[in-house]
């Protein structure tokens, strides 16, 4: 458990990898973002991908994952109010995915008892180096008593 | 079909409304969101938000999921680089969810025949008026031949 007083800025974090399937990429799809290049390698020939693409937002759910289960604990849970997010790449079938964070910004809030701020620059990496995704939140992390 | 030159700043599209339920937020948060908070109502009176609520990135999926199925068909699908995602209020189970889509800035590409560059407001609103979510991505849009 890392309260706001533990975190430093320049501070990194690395998840576990995690191969992307076909299967889940359909399903994820199927549920809440069913386009064609989402759905079937073959209708996404004629898609701006090329072939079959992973949702963004499975990319940042899969992201997500990662992180809850890495190093970076904080106080109270994983809990934002948001940030900006990129996709750089697509994210494909059999692709393995992993998360560096780093930790770039604390502040303090104004009234305690209200949490701390600590800003992360999440990124996600392919098998080949390739950052596909971005995310930058802005985390609320309770202080020690 | 809606190309680059069908879009007009100030343009609003509205979707239908989704209802959430408890079973569908943990087994979103089972698979990629996996905190106390999210899982168990029980466990979520001890946390900043009080009783079960929904992941941000389930919030994110089903707002997509609405999209998707609304008016706002962009020629080539709804791709986007990226954006600015907030999170500004819990979703909880039997929240009636709906997203307003403003178009707020359109540019042309450098380089033809690139696409045409739609920037878009999501909002989306619980059944109390309030937004809940906003995000505001750049999408990537075909242009009439």
């Amino acid at each position: 458990m890392l309260y706001f007083e533990d975190f430093v800025v320049g501070q990194k974090f690395v998840t576990a990898s995690r191969r992307v399937d076909a299967a889940e990429i359909i399903e994820f799809a199927a549920k809440y973002d069913p386009q064609p290049f989402h759905l079937d390698a073959e209708a996404a020939k004629a898609s701006l991908f090329g072939d079959l693409a992973a949702s963004g937002w499975h990319s940042a759910a899969m992201m997500m994952r990662l992180i809850v289960d890495s190093e970076l604990r904080p106080a109270g849970g994983i809990i934002g109010g948001g940030g900006e997010l990129q996709w750089l790449k697509p994210v494909r079938a059999g692709d393995d995915l992993h998360v560096e964070c780093e930790i770039i910004e604390l502040r303090e809030s104004r009234s305690r008892p209200r949490p701390g701020l600590v800003k992360v620059r999440n990124t996600m990496f392919n098998q080949h180096g390739e950052a596909v995704q971005t995310f930058t939140p802005t985390l609320l992390v309770e202080r020690r008593e």
